[in-house]
């Protein structure tokens, strides 16, 4: 896979200069394109371009870019609408190449001035080969150097990658998912994706030696042909995972609205996945919660899952969750039932899969010898830990579940054979003890590598998608 | 409907008798059903029943129900299965009728001492007219007599009521709800339904003054026709909203094992919810949600939405999420846009349904306005304003969410033409003071009686379910 279009310079920018930078930072309000980057930290050289101001805050200010110094690495459109053709084709005489255009109110808008606008834009864009993201969105975030251009962005490195045409849903996913320990190499937030579209990103990120997952939020493609190629190969070399939005009626025409892009009919996107391997989310949530069984397990052999746990309703909740999301939950065998049935009585329990069986979480040792039993049978691939802190949290006041974290973290992986173990926790009860506990547990076990959810379908979607993810990459490379 | 079976005993009774009382609460452990009435203030008499023991607490305890000085209005099993069918003969033998057994161990082991043991107390409590709730269950929670068989329940009076075959779920939901201002008449965990069942507490609530909305959670039935005439009747009468378990492959199992219910096939309960016009739900929070929507709105002419608030992503995502839930999101009429252009700009926003505009969320003069103009159109029959906190607050340092939160108690429902309106909030950033006043904004909107969801999917699906409801009731009263 070739990377002709060497996006690296959006990425670890030198110097960045900002179009349209206000003399100086409104007070309560959004501190703009230029306010955010300086506010983030951005360690480069920055360029205000204000017509008006000799100074920004303490760095001088030029009035144009043809006024510059340097050619800048990264220009920032941040003007109204009619005034970026004008811009553009300053940056073409200035050799300014890489361009990220904030503006909005072009195509999205369904308004004559608008289209037209668009179609200005874009003949200067191709005629003199700028490389541009957008126009209507919010551009790059790249945690490592600090570059981001909205308010109060994770500080989260990492292997993920985020495309999306939504600005807000790149603060949205990269906020949730840092809160299940994600981290971030490279984001981009591309609107109408005028020159630069997914496909384009997704080459550069397929070499990217810094990601090794990739996440995306789609309106529309302008070649879908050539984005369904991307996916297919980039997908091989590291797993894409697509919320495909506007796939209704109603998404169809908000989409429109957004981006101004073409939604497309759902089963051609049906078939987009089954042709790419790609994973298909309904969420950002659903996303952040595939990535994160996708970061921490290597593979599974298959879709078994046993799931232990307390309480025979969440018993039932679980068996439902799994079946619905495509898991096989195979039965215990009647031999595996007998080794259970010497330490865990009948009455109160169940003794089928799912487990409930309290006394299992509550002696250490039996968890590990069940743990054992099963993880030796060919048919489970891999593990549901369902923990209700609500009950478990009274036991020995408050003292049982750091000791749980304990044995987890220690303990746990020497009896799973090697089949990965996913959490899922739950507190309903108001108070907010219990809540502390439970935050400090899901962020042990997410920091040693365990991941951790908060509901049944959440932890069953996710391990369904990974499993679903390595058995049609399987098949697709064949 | 008649009420034959006088359960309102179950519900306000004056005396309890604990048969299996131990002589002392256990320290650090689960204080069991006679620590747990106690603890949680019930103010009626209670009669420990321990053979060995003279006092419990500083109660009289009594060795056997025959020596208790009355008749118990309810008496409570919680002795191991084996000695239940005596303790039933002597329930007979001694006048009590009213009884709740939560002792496991009987049919939902699958094992042939419990099946036979289950056989055998049916025939005791049918010879002897027992009323029994259970076995397996947690019997019943009246927050109004503080009366409550489990650890630290939700201190809500109010007029939902809760059957559930699951006492983890009775507090799971009830915890849950809480936190959405729900209350609750009278709630009832019954487990393996030796005889009461479903249908029976059906009937009373259905004449319960305190009881306006039935949720149920239900693992299977023992007699289909009746619980299918029951439901349709009372769901007439009240809104009965269930979540049915047990309809995957996995989930049927597990349901035996945990009730020793029969699940039923798929297809049979859909058929079921046709008929009756209940309400189907696919889990806990799909109940509370639902209920939340029923408890607030009283009726809705059709299926219309408007959704209103800021970002184009999660336009997108309200559209998609509308759609798929089954609401109709009619797009803005020419006149409406042109109303709306006029105070709107074209860049960065979108005017159409959902609207994304930031402006209208910031001024609530323009908010009445919009309000005005959309509620004043046929095609709409409720709003979702969409609330994306972490945009909003760093508004005026943090005061414009208060205002806003006022404006919406005080002045919204002025300009909604009598329509119902629901909110949905949103923060992600890791940032507690963010959480800390979305909280406050939901609480004081609940108080207020306006409905208040974290996510567009619970949104749309709980206002889904409540207008397919009152559509549904009026086809079926036809």
């Amino acid at each position: 896979m070739s990377n002709p279009l060497n996006l690296d310079i959006f990425f670890h920018p030198k110097s960045i200069a900002v179009v349209g930078t206000p003399s100086e930072t409104p007070k309560g309000k959004w501190p703009g394109m230029y306010g955010c980057i300086v506010e983030n930290g951005y360690t480069g050289t920055l360029y205000p371009i204000n017509p008006k101001a000799t100074e920004v805050g303490s760095r001088k200010a030029y009035p144009n870019l043809t006024s510059l110094p340097v050619v800048a690495d990264l220009v920032i459109l941040s003007v109204p609408a009619p005034f970026v053709p004008d811009i553009l084709r300053e940056c073409a005489a200035t050799g300014h190449k890489n361009i990220h255009i904030f503006t909005a109110g072009f195509k999205e808008t369904g308004e004559p001035e608008g289209l037209q606008l668009q179609e200005e834009i874009e003949t200067i864009a191709r005629e003199h080969e700028l490389r541009v993201i957008g126009p209507n969105c919010m551009g790059v975030f790249v945690p490592k150097i600090k570059m981001a251009t909205w308010v109060d962005p994770p500080d989260a490195i990492g292997r993920v990658a985020f495309l999306s045409q939504s600005g807000g849903h790149a603060q949205d996913f990269t906020n949730y998912g840092a809160k299940l320990g994600l981290g971030y190499s490279k984001v981009v937030s591309y609107g109408n994706a005028l020159t630069l579209d997914a496909p384009d990103f997704l080459e550069y990120l397929a070499e990217d030696p810094d990601t090794d997952i990739i996440a995306m939020y789609l309106e529309g493609a302008s070649d879908g042909r050539r984005l369904l190629e991307t996916v297919r190969k980039v997908n091989q070399l590291k797993p894409v995972v697509i919320l495909k939005a506007g796939l209704t009626e109603s998404g169809t025409r908000a989409v429109a609205s957004h981006t101004g892009s073409l939604a497309g009919k759902t089963h051609i996107w049906d078939a987009f996945f089954r042709q790419t391997g790609a994973i298909q989310v309904q969420s950002l949530q659903e996303m952040a919660h595939t990535v994160l069984a996708l970061q921490h397990f290597k593979t599974a052999e298959g879709n078994g899952v046993a799931v232990l746990g307390v309480g025979g309703g969440v018993g039932v909740e679980a068996a439902d969750a799994c079946s619905r999301a495509g898991l096989g939950l195979p039965d215990l065998s009647d031999s595996v039932r007998q080794k259970l049935r010497e330490y865990v009585g009948p009455a109160g329990n169940m003794i089928r899969n799912p487990i409930d069986a309290f006394v299992i979480l509550l002696d250490f040792g039996l968890l590990s010898k069940t743990l054992d039993i099963i993880s030796a049978e060919a048919c489970f691939d891999m593990f549901i830990l369902s923990i209700h802190l609500d009950w478990l949290f009274d036991i020995d006041a408050g003292a049982h579940l750091p000791r749980m974290t304990e044995y987890l973290i220690k303990t746990a992986h020497r009896h799973l054979n090697g089949k990965p173990l996913a959490v899922c926790w739950r507190t309903l009860r108001q108070n907010p003890k219990i809540e502390k506990q439970g935050l400090q547990f899901e962020k042990a076990l997410l920091a040693a590598g365990i991941p951790v959810y908060r509901d049944l379908n959440q932890t069953a979607g996710a391990l369904s998608r990974f499993t679903a993810y390595h058995q049609l990459k399987k098949q697709l490379c064949n």
